[in-house]
């Protein structure tokens, strides 16, 4: 096994990536292969000193938060990012790694990686917290304008990925509407719902978002322009929460005491919405497990992010999607 | 001044808002007309024993969260909220509250009272905890469907609410998307964008997901499925982070004793997060101010929806957005 990893691009710097990706090498028993600026990495190698696997590939180009995402594709086939996913397209790379330019990375991972057979349009699906352990939203921001074969698919993906990777037995899938009844919802849910009913896998209707982190389903299939604004503004009252248990917690001298009996369990409430605690967003779709790692990472969630590819890549959920797919491409012939 | 209150549909029963009612009606010096089932209002009026102005009409049908919206013009005018909203259309009333069937209110506010010439569509406006203080969203599910135009329009209504009900000098108006570059969006945003361009509010450009309540903007327009999916999210979200914060403060005898060093911090915090606690929602563009309280308000929260309800009518609200909107009228003709 050989994982891709993309280390320039994230906020923290590339010495955390590569802390992150040799760590998750070292305790995986599997190799990494390091995109980036040579030097920076010969460095940051040396000062940490981890007993891993690891290669390194000296890229000249860096991809930034504001380069156009058809880039990777045309004028920065030299980045880092393009040659971590060249890689994983030739084979000689098992999964990608990036905390890079979200739309790059999704634009790279549909034209240099390409898509499993039978898979119209690969989604953007991160794994959220929720009351009954974890919940996948897709698509968070891979394609604004949908039809509604695309979200019955989306489902079909979901469904493969949180069976196989994070062992969720029969995962009930939802369709976002904005009312549980069949009359709600926009022509393309109405259209999508009669899709995803003849579905092979366990379809439960139109949810609502506050069944979303509630319990309410394990998988939560929607547009990427709803599941964006879904998936930032629950990260906003995340922040908003964060802020305010703060004030509860430390605001004076008394709660700071009082603070001191609960340690542990504000560890646990801090981790427990961190988003970078969950891994990255898988780009499911592609031949070869692509993850978009939080952008502002550090080393820790990092490691966390490499371990779900390898996990990924191990679990062969691309070929698991494929052969889901199977059926529809020979349909299609 | 006198306030037409619903007092049927809760889910807390009519008791709990007759008491809101009329310790409103009490604090604030107006009258309430309560409207619903005569025998039920005169005995919890009795044992209220409330020094309040009030009013009761007896009303023989009451509609339910599941009827279909179009009862309240249709087969159930006889109901309490049918003729609540009829009280404010003949201008015996200023203002409606309602616990009751969103749906059926907004159909009611549209063709009862009616709306204010010149505006397209009426908008279901919650206002939203935000870091800035509050932040009002809409469209939050009145129109699943919409036009540039509606989204232009949305905008101006919020903007003169958010100024003169709440205090707010210059409101931002964002319009939310799936990032702030001006290539982001659907067709329908980017064809709202360049009308809310020229607006006479103060238009902050596009707003993504996690501005809304981490204090980027004032008003946040969407159209009524986003909105809707947003709102029930983020509740999802808050009822999530309620039972984790439960947990981290009492999930053991000691962290029972640290909680006791912070219960002022406690109830401060549960209250910035209460849903209920920042009145209700506001229809906005009807000829008279029509507000819907949380479902589950009891008699504290219901009270501060009626207060909300006064002071929109005392500051002449509904006025106010008719002559914003009369030159749109001219142009019309």
């Amino acid at each position: 096994m050989n994982i891709a990893i993309d280390v320039m691009g994230g906020d923290k710097g590339s010495f955390e990536l590569i802390k992150g990706a040799l760590s998750a090498s070292a305790k995986g028993g599997f190799k990494v292969t390091l995109f980036g600026n040579e030097d920076e990495i010969r460095e940051a190698v040396a000062q940490l000193d981890i007993n891993a696997d690891y290669e390194i590939r000296d890229c000249k180009q860096v991809i930034s938060m504001c380069d156009n995402p058809l880039c990777v594709i045309k004028d920065k086939k030299a980045s880092s990012m393009a040659m971590a996913l060249s890689a994983a397209a030739s084979g000689e790379c098992d999964a990608v790694v990036s905390t890079g330019n979200s739309g790059a990375l999704i634009t790279g991972a549909t034209f240099i990686v390409k898509r499993i057979a039978g898979v119209k349009r690969p989604a953007f699906a991160p794994v959220l917290p929720s009351a009954s352990g974890a919940v996948m939203l897709l698509d968070a921001g891979a394609n604004v304008e949908v039809r509604p074969e695309f979200l019955y698919q989306f489902g079909k993906m979901g469904s493969v990925y949180m069976e196989k990777v994070l062992g969720k037995k029969d995962p009930r899938v939802g369709l976002i509407s904005n009312g549980k009844e069949e009359q709600k919802g926009t022509d393309l849910t109405k259209e999508a719902r009669a899709l995803m009913e003849k579905a092979d896998y366990n379809f439960i209707g139109y949810i609502e978002g506050n069944d979303i982190m509630t319990g309410g389903c394990d998988v939560a299939v929607t547009d990427g322009y709803t599941g964006n604004v879904l998936l930032k503004s629950v990260e906003g009252m995340g922040k908003l929460v964060s802020a305010k248990v703060k004030v509860m917690l430390t605001g004076n001298i008394l709660r700071k005491i009082g603070a001191l009996f609960m340690l542990k369990g504000i560890k646990t409430f801090k981790k427990e919405f961190d988003a970078k605690q969950y891994g990255g967003a898988m780009i499911l779709g592609a031949r070869v497990p692509v993850i978009k790692a939080h952008g502002s990472a550090d080393s820790g969630p990092f490691e966390t992010a490499v371990m779900q590819a390898a996990k990924a890549a191990g679990e062969g959920i691309c070929d698991t999607i494929a052969a889901a797919f199977s059926s529809e491409t020979a349909e299609e012939k």
